[in-house]
């Protein structure tokens, strides 16, 4: 019986592989991927399929179709597939599906480890794919800490929370390109992190 | 300069480790865990101390001693050091720490991953250490799932849940032993849930 696999491979480097993941990667016929995920995996010899931003529906169902045919299928998800992951989408597309789910470290618990901040009583927020960033305000005056995967650049996030209302010398925390060589942990007020620039593979502490 | 990691090391089964808790448990001086921890690194050369859950303040203690004297610690952590773990009571001894978090994978994870449930809209919930379960009544009727890591034995939760009011026919899951070769998952409704017997290591999740 032929299956497809959610693989969580963690935030990026393959420090936060587990044996799970990377057991699972080399078994299947078929690797499915962002370039930089399939690269953890260089000594995978079966059929890799690349993800792109562009592409991701498509890939999605051609993973499904492979299956259909018999064939063992991995698709490679940053992070955890069960948050802001891959297992959203899939569900949605097929629901009777041999489907098995390896959790991986998310960016959220590698943030959460390096600020040092437990994570049991917090607020863990994506905004990805939501659109707009409407959704952080329900949560950010709650009293607790705010861990946010921002949907655009991080800078933006914090500019619209002070739009909104917020004060501008509230205390965040953004973790940047987290497991990579140039990771950069950032901890100032929203107004300075609003004129700050950011690349995309950012977590935002709101506290 | 001399450190205390805490490392997490999954739910159990090696399957969960990352090559950043291998690596890190192998390089320290001092190795604190459980025996079941322990038992993870059978390569480890170095001292060893065993947490019991009748000596895990006095442990904690030793391991921050032995790093003042110039010894690099590492505590293991079941699941993520940050999520219902040792981060939270080692804040708590000491402040100003040279500290390191190594995250790992939670049970909570695991547990989403086999019931292929997204957990990144849901409640997460511990109740360990909270001495009753009070504030699962904050979150169960909040329109979401709430997976919960029960503070005493699952089945009295489900009790006490009924008793506090919520529908005995309402559906939940226990998984039961995750990651070990006897994992069991079970979903049926409060009431079945009640009259059963789990063993002291589960997640429940209430939809």
């Amino acid at each position: 019986m032929s299956k497809l696999y959610l693989v969580g491979i963690g935030p990026g480097s393959s420090d936060y592989l587990t044996k799970a993941a990377i057991e699972c990667a080399n078994s299947v016929d078929v690797l499915v991927g962002s370039q930089r995920a399939l690269d953890l995996f260089p000594g995978f010899a079966g059929e890799t399929l690349v993800l792109r931003a562009r592409n991701m529906d498509e890939m999605m169902k051609k993973s499904i179709s492979l299956v259909d045919e018999g064939r063992n299928v991995a698709i490679l998800s940053t992070g955890d597939p069960g948050f802001s992951g891959v297992l959203k989408p899939i569900l949605k597309l097929q629901e009777d599906l041999d489907l098995e789910v390896i959790p991986g470290i998310s960016s959220l618990q590698l943030a959460a480890a390096r600020l040092q901040l437990p994570w049991d009583e917090i607020n863990l927020l994506t905004l990805h794919g939501k659109g707009n960033s409407q959704v952080i305000l329900d949560y950010v005056d709650n009293g607790k800490p705010t861990m946010v995967l921002p949907d655009f650049r991080v800078e933006k996030l914090a500019q619209f929370l002070i739009d909104e209302g917020t004060n501008p010398e509230r205390k965040v925390s953004v973790c940047e390109r987290l497991s990579y060589p140039d990771e950069r942990i950032v901890t100032g007020n929203l107004r300075e992190i609003a004129y700050m620039e950011f690349s995309y593979l950012c977590v935002m502490v709101v506290y």
